[in-house]
Order: C-alpha cells, then structure tokens, then sequence
C-alpha cells in the first residue's frame, strides 16, 4: 500500500499561530508532534515509510521536509509551484507513484495533514477494511457518523450497503442549519473527512473520464530529474478539488465508516474541544495567569497573558500579534486574516520566527534603516554563501561558535566577538560544532528585504 | 497660594501599562500630556508654577522631573527615601514651603498627582472659594456630590451648612453596598476626593495635637542642602495617611463641593467611561482591528491586537504583557500584580522601555549569556561615564552620529559602524548633535543586572 499526504494548506483558520508560510499542518498545538508528523506516523502504522509521500506547495517544501526528516531518513516530498487545489495534486501523486513502484497497480490511500486522529490502531483498522474494498475497483471514502447538525462539513449521502461499507449515492456540500438537521435524521448522510483510497489504475481512469485535462497535463510531467512538479505544466491545471472534479461524478464511490476519533480541528473553538480542562473548563497553555475565567482558552506562545474573569473566550497570543475572541466566533478569524492580506500587513504571513533548512532566525526588532535578527544555526548547519546589494551586515556572536567566511577570508568568532559585513561583500556563516550557534544581526540600508540576496553557494539547492 | 502635588503611587491599579517604577500618573493614557503633567497644568491655573511643589518616592523623582521639566523651567521636586503614605509626605512638604516663603503664613492646596479633572475653571473657581475658607482656619476638604452607590470611595458626612461650605461631621470609610445606598440617600455624604487646603499653621498645629510624632521628625529634616529627603530621619515616620492622622480627628474640618469633572482613574474601567466611543461604544487605541465587539476597551501598545466578537471586555497590550478581563472585574487587576510581585516575576515593577535621564531604552531580547537592548540618545545628552565588571559591551549605531569615548579615546560613530566595550573598560556614550542617536546594544556575559555599573561622572548626579 502507498499514502498520499496533502500538505499544503493556507494557514487562515488558526491564525495567529499558523501564517500563510507556517501553516496549521507544522503546529504541535496538541502534542509535541506536529500534525503533520502525527499523520506521517499514522500512515506508517498501515505501510512502510519508504511508501508514504507528502505533496505541497513550494513555499512550505522545505519546513515539510524538515519535519518528516525528523521521523525518517529520506522524506518523499513533491512540490507545486502554485496551489490549484487537491485534484490535480492527487493525480500528480498517483503518477509519481505509479513511475517509482514495481507493484503493477498499487493501493493508494490519501489523507490530509491537518486532522488530528489520536487512535491509530483504530485508524489502521478502517484502513485494511478500505483496502479490500479498493481491490474491488471502488474509490473508498471514509465517513464520520455525525453526532450533532454540522453545517462546516460537506456530507456524503448512502445508498445501499455492500459486503463492506456502503455504495454512495451523492455527495452534498456544506449545508444550512435545516438541512443539517434533516440529514441528522434521516441517517443515511456522513461527514466528508477528506480521507480515501483506490486502486491507481481506478482513479486514473475516472480522471481521464470526468477531467481529461488533468489527465493529459499530468502525462507531460517528467519525475525523473526533480520532484519540483515544473511550473510550466502545473500552472495550466484547473484549480478543482478531487471532490468536485471526480468523486460527485463517478459512480464508483463506496464509503467507510471511519472507526477512529476525527476532529479537523477546523478552528480554535475545536483546539478547545480536543484540549485537557482544568477545573473550570479552562486551558490555558503557556505562561498564564488567572483570576476567576471559565471555559476559555489562552494560549501564551511568548509573553505574560494575564485573565481575569473571562468567559467562553479565547485569548491566542503570539510575538507580533494577538487574538481575542469570543469561542463561538472562531471561525470569523478567516475574516481578520483575509483583512491583514488586503491591507498587506505581513502579520498574516509569517511569523517572526522563522525555520529554515539550517535553523531559524527571529526578527527582533525593526526601525528606521535597520533590522535586527538572532540567527540560530544548527550543528552541521551553514547558510548559503550570499551577498545583498542594499544592506550591511553586523554579526556578534552570543553562544557557541561560528565559522564567517568574509570575502574569502576565514574568521572563527567565540561568543562576544563580532564582525562587519559590508554591502555586496561575499560572505558565509558556519556552524561546524556540536554546539548551537547563536548569532545577533544588524541590518542596515535603506531598503531591507528578505529577497535582497544574491545566493553563490547553498547545501539546500537554493541557488 | 502654594501647591502640593503628591506623586507617589504604586501602579498596580492600570496593570499592565503602569508599573511600580512607571505608575499611573506618568502616563499619557488619556491626552498627550501625563495625569502628573495635567495637575501641574491646573495648579499653574491657580497659582504661580515657582510655588509647585511635587513630592514623590526616590525611584520616581527622576521621571517626575523630567515630566515637569516640559513644562517649567526649575522642577521643585521632594524625594522620599521610602514610602510612609500621605501624611508625612505632606508635613514634610508644608514644612519645606514654610521655610522658602516670605509669606508668613501660606495657603496650601494639596492635591493627588494621578486623577482626572479637565475643566480647570470650574476647579480653579472651587480653589478660589476654598481659599477664604481656609483663611479662616479650616482645613478644606473638596467633596464630590455621588450619583450612583460607589463602594470603592472613602465618604465625608456633612453636619452643617458655613456661609461658604460646609462643616464636616465625620470622614466614613469605604462602605458596603448598602451603607452606600444609605449615605446616596442622604443626600450630606460625598465622596473624598483626596484634595484639600489649609494655611500651614493650621495643619501644623493638628499635626502637632494629633500626631505629635510626624511634627517632630519634620522639625528635624534640614533642607537647605538637598531636596532628597534624608533616610535615617523619614525612616522613623509612622506610615499613615492624613485621612486617619488628622481629618477624621481634627474638629476644624470643612468641605467644598467640586465645581468640576472629577474622575480617580481607578481601573482600566474607569478609563473607559472617560473615553471617546464609537458607534459599537468601542474604545480602541492603537493597532486594532475588530469584527462584531461592543462595550469593549481595547488598547494596543505594540503590536497587532485582533477582537471578535468580545462584550464588556477589556483588553491591554504591552511589550511583555497582555491583560484580558471582564470589564466589570477590572479592579481584581491589582490582585494579578500582587501575584506577579510574590513570584518575583519583574512584570509588575518594569516596562521593557524604561526612562533615563539621557533618553530611554528597550530590552528587545534576552538569553543565555546576553541582554540587547536598543538606547535611544537625546540630542545633546549624555549617558554616564562607566564601567562593568561582568559584562562586554558592543554597541552599532543605528541612526543619528554618536561620540563615544572608550578607556580616553573618542570615536565619532555613525550609523552602521561598531565598537567593542571589554570587561571594566571605561567608556561612554554621548549625542552631541541635534539628532536623535540609536543604538543597539548587545550585554555578553554571565552576569547581567542593572546594577553592575560603576559611574564616574554622570552629567546628572548619579555618581
């Protein structure tokens, strides 16, 4: 059996933690695991972890890597060069699958990276069920049995039972109160967890059928090189998810009750949900201090949050922005996100702590002409020999010890020593030790961006 | 006439914008002068500046000075070693003014540094009355007529109507909700408003009669070298306030109702029920944006603050902490900071920019091994000459043209360039110029308190 994990991902829902360049899937809200690296390690209970593949955006490509590095030794990560939604994703996957494998028609599952489902041997079981079915030709759904009217879900309709699971008569999309209810009733209709399962041969042949263009523009894609998926064949994809493009189409679709918990986590409100409640169905996560609040959440990501006689909140506060909302309105922080793109305010889009292939740096303060950063560079680690055309560069070292290659020049800086980078010299920073390196950065220039740098040299491809 | 501006305070009440070294009356929370700033103004309405005298605690007369000094030329400020509550404070401070005057014997209005009052005329009117009531022979207190059963004000019971005024029957402290609905309903209580009048002599002569202790001691304190008020002598004072020392003792009591707005500040609540609201009666300042509150106070210092949803919340940011409380629980705030003092947490007693006589600077990072701070310069100021026997220093220019001297040598730096301060180097930092200098600097060593320094000459008189 093959996986599929559909990693990419906006990043809107649980803002202000997750960004458009950090999105909810690489949080570890719940665990210490992120929910990504949870949904690697459930995949990995069904089938090996050479099998498992994640598909993402470009701009995510190197966290998602980072992460499943963590968990195995050689993570299979394709990238898009832009979003167009999940069919053409899961049809690209089933390819690059269908190239490497020598099973002549494998069984593949696809999940997403964002839920969180903490029973895994449950999970694994529905999974060996969906299999069988799959061997049978059918594209495998997996269903929740809804316990309340939700109107955030699409719901998948049955018709009749099989030997396993159930035929599927329709798919339905997201529904209004009343008819949520209705659905509730009458029994027959299931929450679309986004999960499912087909033989590749099965799935290949509906796309062909219901979305041919999808089909050809995949044929044109050549694996062998690179698993950066090129632009100019992705970007003629329609944007069209799976669920649009094939399942409402084929007559092929069976469903499974998935026998595991499921939450999509969907929104802060659910982060509660799933959380441990202190006595007075509190959480509070981080450095918290309150008087007198009920059935809140707080989560202290850098500084003192202090509460007083809150209730249903959620207080969310992170190193430049903080949200407080009331719990039943959660889902309305899609609305304050779209609001920070609009107006082009960062805040949605990054943190200001930021991973990157050899650690992390955090902006930590701006003003006038400058900006400054701590660098941490991880053991083994070195950023790309680069050069900037607006801006000095002014390193002390604070902990460990750095190797700076300046304009061919090696220096070996102990922690309080410094150097001087001026603008355009060609310059390198190293971590070789065992230790962490902890460097501070002043910027200077009149004009300080991320993309003013001119790369000669980098051990993550970045050139 | 002479003035008493009592400026002491423990800035617990608006957590976390005050703090225990920068309390409520420095702050500018309401107009863009401080709440010490506007007293002064008012007293200026009544009398000449030269004859304003402000008594604070010795960790605040720096900033009290700096405050007043933008508005008159030769700050008169009194400092004491240690807080012993108001009447002390004000023995000490009509002690101080009897011996500079000619007059032989001066009116004195006394008056907290940290309340609202916006029309000057109506108080200047009051004062005016008060005057000749005090000429008199009475101690003058101004009385604020309730509108509504407050349980969080001490309250003067009235007995008989004076040609101008009232004389006062008995000071009655805070009362239950009940004895408050009582005294409403009276129709001869009004609320204390902690401002009162007096010719020295008559305060002097109930001090003596009533707290013969305090009289002795102030005859003891010599002023004619420095306004610092000596420890060993005001370490002796009983700590108590003149509510209980004299007023509710002295049968020379009268009352005035204040013409004016009045308003004690008391909670972020009260901050908001002086404060311009928009249509969803919102206060918002700063960076926020809101979907759907009402009733709500927002106050962004730093950073991004998102609400959603929120009903009489109140919510204050600042750059190391964050403040979330039911509107009508604003006064458990002080609760929150007696929690942070007990734990020793510095939260309740600093900003992350503190105020200098130089100028000020920001903590923007700490950790392991090192402090950064950024100082910011102001023209033509200059920091001590000193040296650490613990910590490096190194210092970029950010903006504006520093001159620093190190171990005898200056350095004319600007922006962009460096320089290293070693262990017990003696140096300094200097602005000669008419433009702001910034600087960042990074504090290396293992240890790292504010303390560590040792000053040669300092331009104002901290050697």
């Amino acid at each position: 059996m093959y996986g599929i994990i559909l990693a990419g991902g906006s990043g809107s829902r649980l803002w202000p933690l997750s960004r458009e360049l950090y999105p909810k899937q690489l949080l570890n809200i719940i665990s210490d695991k992120s929910l990504l690296q949870s949904t690697f390690e459930r995949l990995a209970f069904c089938m090996p972890e050479a099998n498992i593949l994640s598909i993402t955006n470009t701009k995510h490509a190197s966290n998602v890597k980072m992460q499943i590095q963590d968990l195995t030794k050689n993570p299979l990560v394709l990238s898009e060069p832009v979003a167009k939604n999940t069919a053409p994703a899961i049809a690209l996957a089933t390819k690059y699958i269908m190239q490497q494998t020598e099973e002549e028609d494998p069984v593949i599952l696809v999940v997403p990276s964002d839920h969180l489902i903490q029973d895994n041997e449950k999970f694994s079981s529905t999974v060996q069920k969906g299999e069988k079915l799959a061997q049978e030709g059918y594209i495998v759904t997996f269903g929740i049995k809804p316990d309340y009217p939700e109107t955030g879900y699409g719901y998948i309709n049955i018709l009749k039972p099989l030997e396993i699971g159930y035929k599927v008569k329709e798919f339905v999309e997201k529904p209004d109160l009343k008819t949520a209810e209705k659905y509730l009733e009458a029994g027959t209709y299931f929450w679309n967890s986004g999960i499912f399962m087909f033989k590749a041969s099965v799935l290949m042949e509906e796309i062909k059928k219901y979305a041919p263009e999808i089909d050809k523009i995949s044929n044109n894609v050549d694996f062998s090189k690179t698993k950066d998926i090129p632009f100019i064949e992705f970007d003629k994809m329609p944007s069209i998810s799976i669920d649009y493009a094939i399942m409402e189409k084929s007559d092929k679709i069976a469903l499974l009750t998935l026998e595991s918990d499921w939450n999509d986590l969907g929104s802060w409100k659910s982060i509660y949900d799933v959380s441990n409640k202190d006595e007075n169905n509190n959480v509070f996560v981080g450095h918290v201090i309150d008087k007198d609040s009920k059935n809140s959440f707080v989560y202290a990501s850098s500084k003192l949050v202090t509460t007083i006689g809150l209730e249903d909140t959620v207080i969310v506060e992170t190193e430049d922005a903080i949200l407080a909302c009331k719990k039943d309105k959660t889902q309305d922080v899609k609305h304050i996100y779209e609001t920070l793109k609009k107006q082009n305010d960062d805040t949605h889009l990054v943190h200001k702590t930021v991973y990157r292939p050899w650690g992390f740096y955090t902006v930590i303060a701006q003003g006038k002409g400058f900006q400054s950063k701590i660098l941490h560079v991880n053991p083994g680690q070195k950023l790309s020999i680069q050069s900037h055309n607006h801006r000095s560069e002014h390193w002390v070292v604070l902990n460990g010890t750095a190797k700076v290659v300046l304009e061919g020049k090696e220096l070996i800086l102990s922690p309080g020593h410094s150097v001087d980078i001026p603008v355009k010299a060609i310059h390198s920073l190293q971590n070789p030790y065992q230790e962490d390196v902890e460097v501070i950065e002043v910027q200077k220039g009149d004009i300080l961006l991320e993309d003013d740098i001119i790369r000669y040299e980098d051990m993550y491809g970045r050139v």
